[in-house]
């Protein structure tokens, strides 16, 4: 038997073992999380995208467990895109495995997995692995890291965390079981890159409490909170300033009753009966009332703030009176949706409250100072940063080569970047192949580059479609060309341009050439460029009878 | 004669007044500034965005002066345009007009207006406009700022502004005239909101300094700093780090030559001769001589920062060597872009210095203390936020507050919005139409709202076009189908589907029906929907012959 321990960060470009990771010993795998990331901005039609775990397919009756470190999107997003390919157990604490439930319920996955509910301090074997859950502040509670024992080694995996000493649950991350990993001796962390260019700490979740208190009291009419759904912890801080300030808490959308339902009834969430109503009842009252709670943070159109802030929400409209508070951080990529959103809401007469203005949102990730508390905490053998793109990781490497760890312990790699720990060394092994899967609509998995680029060609400068009926034996046309354009030019510049082309075509036609269809498609760009300076994408359809 | 002055902030959605101002008294108008903006995420093949300054274009004659405050593309990138269309002089100072010169010769313009020099401290009388131009630190050397003086009152404008103590060119922001017009007695102030969000006060010019000679002291190889082409202030904090540890300079690409050539003939870059190199000459020399200065800093994929980290730069490629500094902030939008391009140079091996690693930037507006300051030195009866988008006016206008200015005394409006000063009262005037005028390519002006939202429609899931031909009379089709498809589905699913699609249209085809176009195009749809949960825009051209 090798005593070989693989480290696999699944997925494409992106962040570094976000999504997936995948542990391998003696040919037993474990998962690691099965999150979704969202679209960038040039990948046009793509609603969100999962890790590509082809890698797992073939293998999948070697997986011996999923375990999923915490209940946010980027980590158990893809949850059930894996189910029906990996049958292998979920390990999760409760409230993970309650937002699992729910994600599998939606997708008409309900009880296809088999769910075993793991509490933080708990060791549990896992074929190959022994597994140590550990606590870990997060912005959402009941988050795990993990302490990996194989024969090859101890690996600490921190998942996302912040080191928060007034965590909203007070239940700070579990320096004490850190501390004994280090006693033990630790070949290898694998810890959170995500602020590796925030200097000092990050600030403790407890400090937005003030400042939603001080806008639900002032507020003159509704409050309405944006965030994400499963931003579980904000939740009890606007539930607890609605308390306070004896305002009705609704709220609203999909995703966000269903999360808030569960985690109430697991106990994660505690708003008094008297205190919560359906939307439908905080419609009805007065607004100085009512807080309502809803997506679209990021500005996205399609969420409860972008409609909102487009005058297109079905249920109710953004009043004068209404101050809208957007409790979370851009996104990269999100800054100018976002910024536009802001301004809608402005203009509509709406005050808006975001993180420059008061603090009403901090970072569920550690920055600098506490990545290296935990690198000190832990005191790892090697090093290999996560979470993160290149420039998070190179940073968070920086950093640990400044306290002393020799660069030659500290690995760098990108998703599919095989890492080997073996006999007490750690090396880079193979790639593996794989990228990214888009998910559009129901379809996933069959959006290539290719298609990309030429929806991205499509979108530059429109089309230009050419249709010819021509007699196949005089090749004189029997009817005048039919042209369609989108995306190119304004209608009334259309209307000047077409009979020009159309002209041009006819001169073609009459001239006659080898391949009347690939004339005409040169004739039509050169003159559309020349006239225009843009270059559609042109077609021609012919048809000989 | 009426006593009244229209202020009028051009352009569409938007900074207010960055890009173009006009003042308009008893029928003549003073243009402020003629820059252009750079396009928003959304706006697809879309190359640059200039204000539409169709007002100005029936009442040309009755347009007395352009000022530009200073030479940034912000405020001068326009000026081409402008020029054909409104024959008016250009006032300027010495740096600001060779800036403009250098864009008008580029464009075929040169000599094509009339260049009027004046200095900070002047008086210049145009038209009914009595104008004092007072410096201003920027992160340009030769700003300026504007007092305006009608029979209406005095108008204070401050262009581009910060409080810079310490400036790289030891010409500090006119405190004593901004002094001088508050005991006057100033109407209004128009001041610069760019960092109304922000808290505090702008760093110094001058802290760059020190990290940039600490980056060229120590790089093993090459050091390629990315800026802005007009950020001349920057140019000459490298030139002196080069100089003072034995480098040769060179920069590259057009308008980084051309600008620096100008701002050197004109006294406004100190560069040793024996320093400046051509880059023909900096590629031969030992790398560690050499330091580089580019464009690219916003990760422009055309930019040489831009095709350095896709390895297609021409001239030359990145070493792993190389350091490579990012001496500028992101514009917003940007910042997804410019991450991407510094993993991908992070990827090959180069080491990459951004603002959250050292102080290669700073920001060249005010901040919150420094608008208050400008705010107290000027003690305006009336207040303006422009520069900015409505948060930051909005952030400014409230910070006005906070200082006691009266809500009713300040005016937060967006382009297009009139604003009138008559007999010692600021009103909101009547709303002119206009928006942006998007230029690609060569063209300009015509691309409208609804042309952008088909590109997008396009761009989401492609395009399907079925051709077909049929018998006039018996309704048969004359020859099978043809299909195109672009941005769909991959090549392998399109040869798939294809042929089922055919399949469907040819059944429509069969049996009839009255609108069969309509019919074709409701069945591909749905059927495609059906199969691929996409939406690709159909079109259907049908001959019959």
């Amino acid at each position: 038997m090798s005593n070989k321990l693989k480290i696999i960060p699944l997925g494409g470009l992106g962040e570094v073992g976000k999504n997936m990771m995948a542990y391998e010993f003696d040919g037993q795998i474990l998962v690691v999380d099965a999150g979704l990331m969202f679209p960038e901005n040039d990948m046009i039609g793509v609603d969100y995208i999962i890790p590509d775990f082809e890698y797992l397919y073939d293998k999948s009756h070697q997986v011996v467990g999923i375990i999923i470190t915490h209940g946010h999107e980027d980590h158990i997003g893809a949850i059930h895109h894996v189910v029906p390919r990996v049958p292998a157990p979920i390990f999760g604490t409760q409230l993970t495995l309650g937002l699992v439930e729910v994600k599998l319920a939606r997708n008409g996955l309900a009880s296809k997995a088999e769910l075993r509910r793991i509490n933080a301090g708990e060791s549990v074997q896992i074929g190959p692995f022994r597994v140590e859950f550990f606590h870990v502040c997060h912005s959402i509670p009941d988050a795990v890291g993990l302490g990996i024992t194989t024969p090859a080694g101890l690996v600490v995996h921190t998942g996302d965390y912040k080191f928060d000493h007034t965590p909203i649950d007070n239940w700070p991350t579990d320096y004490a079981k850190l501390a004994e990993f280090s006693q033990r001796g630790v070949d290898l962390l694998l810890s959170d890159s995500t602020n590796a260019e925030r200097p000092g700490w990050t600030p403790s979740e407890r400090v937005i409490g003030p400042a939603l208190d001080e806008i639900i009291k002032n507020a003159p009419g509704r409050v309405i909170v944006a965030t994400f759904a499963s931003l579980i912890a904000r939740m009890q801080q606007v539930a607890d300033a609605a308390v306070r300030h004896r305002r009705k808490l609704a709220f609203v959308g999909t995703s966000m009753v269903d999360n808030a339902k569960m985690a109430r009834k697991l106990g994660y969430l505690l708003v008094p009966d008297e205190t919560l109503v359906t939307v439908e009842t905080a419609l009805k009252l007065p607004p100085e009332q009512v807080v309502l709670m809803c997506t679209g943070s990021q500005g996205e159109p399609s969420s409860i703030i972008g409609r909102l802030s487009a005058g297109t929400n079905r249920q109710f409209d953004l009043l004068p009176t209404d101050t809208v508070v957007l409790s979370s951080h851009p996104i990269p990529g999100n800054e100018e949706t976002i910024s536009k959103t802001i301004n809608r809401m402005l203009r509509l007469g709406a005050n808006v409250i975001y993180d420059s203005i008061a603090p009403v949102h901090v970072s569920g990730h550690a920055s600098q100072e506490e990545q290296k508390l935990m690198l000190n905490l832990v005191r790892p053998k090697y090093f290999m940063p996560i979470h993160g793109e290149l420039r998070q990781l190179k940073r968070h490497a920086w950093l640990a080569e400044q306290m002393g760890l020799p660069k030659e312990n500290i690995v760098v790699v990108e998703n599919g970047q095989v890492v080997e720990l073996e006999d007490g060394k750690l090396t880079v092994g193979e790639r593996i192949p794989g990228g990214y899967v888009f998910v559009e609509g129901g379809a996933i998995g069959d959006a290539d580059p290719d298609v990309m680029r030429e929806r991205e060609q499509l979108a530059r400068s429109g089309i230009f479609i050419v249709n010819l009926s021509i007699d196949k034996y005089t090749n004189r046309l029997l009817e005048n060309p039919e042209i369609i354009t989108r995306g190119f030019v304004s209608n009334e510049d259309a209307e000047t341009l077409i009979p020009l082309v159309r002209k041009r075509v006819i001169d073609v036609i009459h001239n006659g050439g080898l391949d009347m269809q690939k004339d005409i498609v040169d004739v039509v760009k050169t003159y559309l460029y020349n006239e225009t300076r843009r270059k559609p994408m042109v077609f021609v359809t012919l048809t000989k009878v």
